[in-house]
């Protein structure tokens, strides 16, 4: 398998160089250069074969030449929601979120959440979830990067996903919200008896689950709630089982 | 909540002794004492309230009162017959599979497990394994603690499954056998187009994945194999991958 490098903004057949961080990477960690193929992908579903054209200290130039296969995307278009949690626990999240086929990625800060929206800010660990998606979606093939987004208080997100907030604009579009909660918080739906959806917000919470304003924040913004057998899972696994259960109840693979 | 310890062999009145190791941790971590309310389970189901009788050094003596509630069990009997990953990397696989609600645990070396049965057994890791799962157990309010085996060779393991191994009598009742392998090994089915079983053995492979000649021992012992959408997982999230899909297709939960 050919060596695979994150190259936004990309054509198909043309020319372009890599970010200093790949760039760096070819070089130095995997000593490759002039007339080496490689595969380069833009972060947005596309996979192209490209070869070393030049190498000039920290410039590395590529050429594309045509299109390779990448792994394939989940039908269904999974944005989640995740609750920041403790310590680097969100790197896994981040990394196996990837791999199953997340396409937008919300870090929320909730309640019982252990982290502040601002602390988050000032230790840059939006860039460094960033590029764990990046590493991830080479590891595994896929050609679409997950978008992580800057992280928000839970109730400013729900406020813009529910429409009355942010522009004052009521959205035209909502994808359907799913929020993964214990039975204990209130009556639950199965996956299964939900309509199918093309796009879905996943919301699932942090370590010390929801709290009871939250639960009828959901409730009041129409989010359906979900439990998956009353069973107690790690925080930061929850998100992982959570899609599996989507796709496989919406064969959304 | 009251604090949970693992106390096999207990009548639902009557009074037990805990084990070593449980009787430390409710002296000495948790500091508790005569007349204090606990609960315990046996490990195959029961849980029951119960209260501190008499402290005396390390022997602590308890008696239940009657039946207290515990975490649902799958609907499913789920064994898990996992391939021993590298480093510490089954411990999370432990911890993880007994919160998901696997009722036997058989770890096997494959042709690409990077560890020997005999290196398991001189590092005692059966005996951390099963540490570890009735520690899971206690933290998601089970009252079954998964049967952790001791690893065997993967051919052994299958020979006995397919009733050609072992004492030579074949086996009068086999569990359906799902092994989860990548999409390029072979046909594949989908969970939900498999007749649906009361009790299933999880196949699930090491870092590397299947060797064509495992591949081939699967088929003809008349495995059914599953992929999960052609994805890239961590061979240590890839279970609960597997038992999050398994419980969804067949509403195990």
């Amino acid at each position: 398998m050919r060596p695979r490098f994150f190259l936004p903004d990309i054509a198909d057949t043309g020319v372009g160089s890599l970010p200093e961080d790949e760039a760096a990477h070819l070089t130095r960690v995997l000593r490759l250069g002039v007339g080496d193929d490689i595969d380069v992908f833009d972060g947005v579903g596309r996979m192209f074969h490209a070869r070393v054209e030049s190498v000039a200290g920290a410039r590395v130039t590529v050429r594309t030449c045509g299109p390779a296969p990448s792994a394939p995307e989940a039908a269904v278009r999974v944005t989640l929601v995740m609750a920041v949690l403790k310590g680097d626990k969100m790197d896994d999240v981040v990394r196996d979120a990837t791999m199953m086929g997340v396409v937008v990625l919300q870090p929320v800060v909730t309640a019982r959440s252990e982290v502040r929206v601002a602390s988050l800010g000032r230790s840059h660990r939006v860039e460094r979830w960033r590029r764990i998606a990046v590493s991830s979606a080479k590891q595994c093939g896929r050609a679409t990067v997950p978008d992580v987004r800057p992280p928000l208080e839970l109730r400013t997100w729900i406020a813009g996903h529910a429409g009355h907030g942010g522009d004052g604009q009521p959205r035209q579009e909502r994808d359907m919200a799913i929020v993964f909660q214990e039975p204990s918080l209130g009556a639950t739906t199965a996956l299964r008896d939900l309509p199918r959806a093309a796009a879905v917000q996943l919301v699932v919470g942090p370590e010390g689950g929801w709290s009871e304003d939250e639960h009828a924040a959901f409730q009041s913004a129409g989010f359906r709630a979900v439990s998956l057998g009353g069973r107690t899972l790690r925080a930061d696994v929850a998100p992982l089982v959570a899609m599996a259960a989507l796709f496989e109840a919406w064969q959304g693979w």
